[in-house]
């Protein structure tokens, strides 16, 4: 196994071959505008690296870590004109540079590129990404489904929440994983035990995005420090906090997610108080961890080398202990 | 090969055994929506259809014949917003009913089953089901792009119109055919000639539907006689009428042809007069006849029975001497 970055340029590089020059170019541009956006391609090194884990030149899973950035930009235009967003990584959103008939439709193109890109495997292992794939990517949209469901929804439970942060966003972090497997043709079980892994680590990430939306360094976190509770949103912390506090606090905390104030920056000030006094950040953080360690467990159970054990728990570690 | 009837009764039972029960409901309710709206079931009959052609049981070709049904629909569903289309078969559109999001979210699902349905198959057999179902979809897409940047072209040609009618939804017939063939095992000769028949006689389809835009009967023709003439829009009839009129009756179809008057019925007349005078309206009706043609000859070349290419050649006769 290479280190992280030999992945993502070795990845980049593959990317920019990649620009597609057919007609319409209304239907084409958009699509390699988001692709060439940046981002820190985590899915597509992801698929590399688990490929070379289970000893397959990573060569080899170049196709199918593309399908996986090609879908994850797909769900990124559709789901920018979704939440009306005008920026992603600083640059103008699809529909906010062209409009929202070009975002629905480059997006729908780039849908069925990325199935396509599995057409260079043999029938089998065609089958068998073309299966994950289709399985993550409708879980996905469910994902994104509750998501929008949970905006207008005062009873929201944690276990619900839980189940979309899965959906949403840790299912493609484990079949990033496991098509390297499925490329490597390793064992089903193998198959199975490294998109539990990412799976977990990938449920982990998020609950510590939510937890750095309201804690993180202002100075070295992407987006605005309170931006999820500007925006109401009932993450992990938000709906723990509503467990654990008495009535009056509870109703305090409601009040505040009820406002569509201006000035934020006593709403947020307010809302961390009631996170931290509450002990909701002290559960997210421990819920954190238990996702971390389930992901460890069952990396123990792995038929790979001591040294692959070992980076891949760096790599989980480097994950969970970033504070950007 | 049984009666068109049969197979529309036969696919119809199928597709209500479909009915998706899964959560969320609100990403679910409007696919299961949209899918019992009825219509003809063309592209599935055929898909049943041609698999018996090739002395395969129609049975086998029940869940290809459903994924194109699905993806008909799913096309159907971002068209309408893109359109901004309030009814669909009489019927509120998914995004008139609900909202913008779950067109958009609905939709995506759906192009995914659709790729689910090929699952059913063995690894061959699926992966030349969803390469070419790729490719197709690829190209509706590409076909739905190129008529939006035609609204907006002042110089578009016979060629390009006929290439986003081939892209459009001539492609999506053959696919429909070319499918039934695959999974009855039918020879890569005879895949590709009954997947020319059925684009050259899509071809002819819509160029028929162009023309019964504007000489249809009012009484038979399901949607409003002249509505390509009021939303301004350049079919084949249009384009002809540009190449084949003098100066003066070209300037005057082209200011025809920019104006949004609420009056319709004289612009429609004044429209239908020019496109008689000018020598269009023959030469759409030859059009026709040479597409037809077309697929004609393509149907003697099959490695099928007699009775078959008869059958074939009644269907097709029937599909072009429709009034409706």
């Amino acid at each position: 196994m290479q280190q992280i970055a030999f992945y993502q340029e070795t990845f980049v590089s593959f990317l920019n071959t990649f620009s597609v020059h057919r007609e319409p170019a209304s239907l084409y541009n958009p699509i390699n505008y988001i692709l060439k956006l940046g981002g820190k391609r985590l899915r597509p090194v992801l698929t590399l690296m688990t490929a070379e884990i289970f000893n397959c030149d990573y060569k080899k899973a170049l196709n199918a870590a593309l399908s996986i950035e090609v879908f994850h930009n797909f769900s990124l235009i559709h789901d920018d004109i979704m939440d009306d967003a005008p920026l992603r990584r600083g640059q103008e959103t699809v529909h906010e540079k062209w409009d929202l008939n070009t975002g629905i439709l480059s997006g729908d193109a780039m849908l069925i590129m990325a199935y396509q890109l599995f057409e260079n495997y043999n029938p089998e292992t065609f089958q068998a990404l073309a299966k994950l794939f289709s399985k993550t990517a409708l879980e996905v949209c469910e994902g994104q489904q509750f998501d929008i469901d949970f905006e207008t929804r005062e009873d929201v439970t944690i276990a619900e929440y839980l189940k979309m942060i899965e959906y949403k966003t840790a299912v493609l972090i484990g079949a990033a994983m496991k098509m390297g497997a499925i490329v490597a043709q390793a064992s089903i079980e193998d198959q199975n035990l490294i998109y539990d892994f990412g799976k977990n680590l990938g449920i982990a990430f998020q609950l510590q995005d939510d937890y750095l939306d309201a804690f993180g360094d202002p100075k070295t976190f992407g987006k605005q420090v309170g931006g999820d509770i500007i925006e109401n949103k009932k993450t992990f912390l938000y709906l723990k906090a509503v467990e654990f506090s008495a009535e009056d606090k509870k109703t305090e905390l409601l009040h505040l997610y009820s406002l569509n104030t201006k000035e934020h920056s006593e709403k947020i000030k307010t809302a961390k108080q009631i996170f931290i006094s509450s002990g909701s950040a002290e559960a997210t953080q421990k819920e954190i961890q238990n996702y971390t360690s389930k992901a460890f467990i069952v990396l123990e159970k792995l038929n790979i080398s001591k040294e692959n054990k070992v980076a891949l728990r760096q790599f989980g570690e480097q994950l969970m202990n970033r504070n950007v």
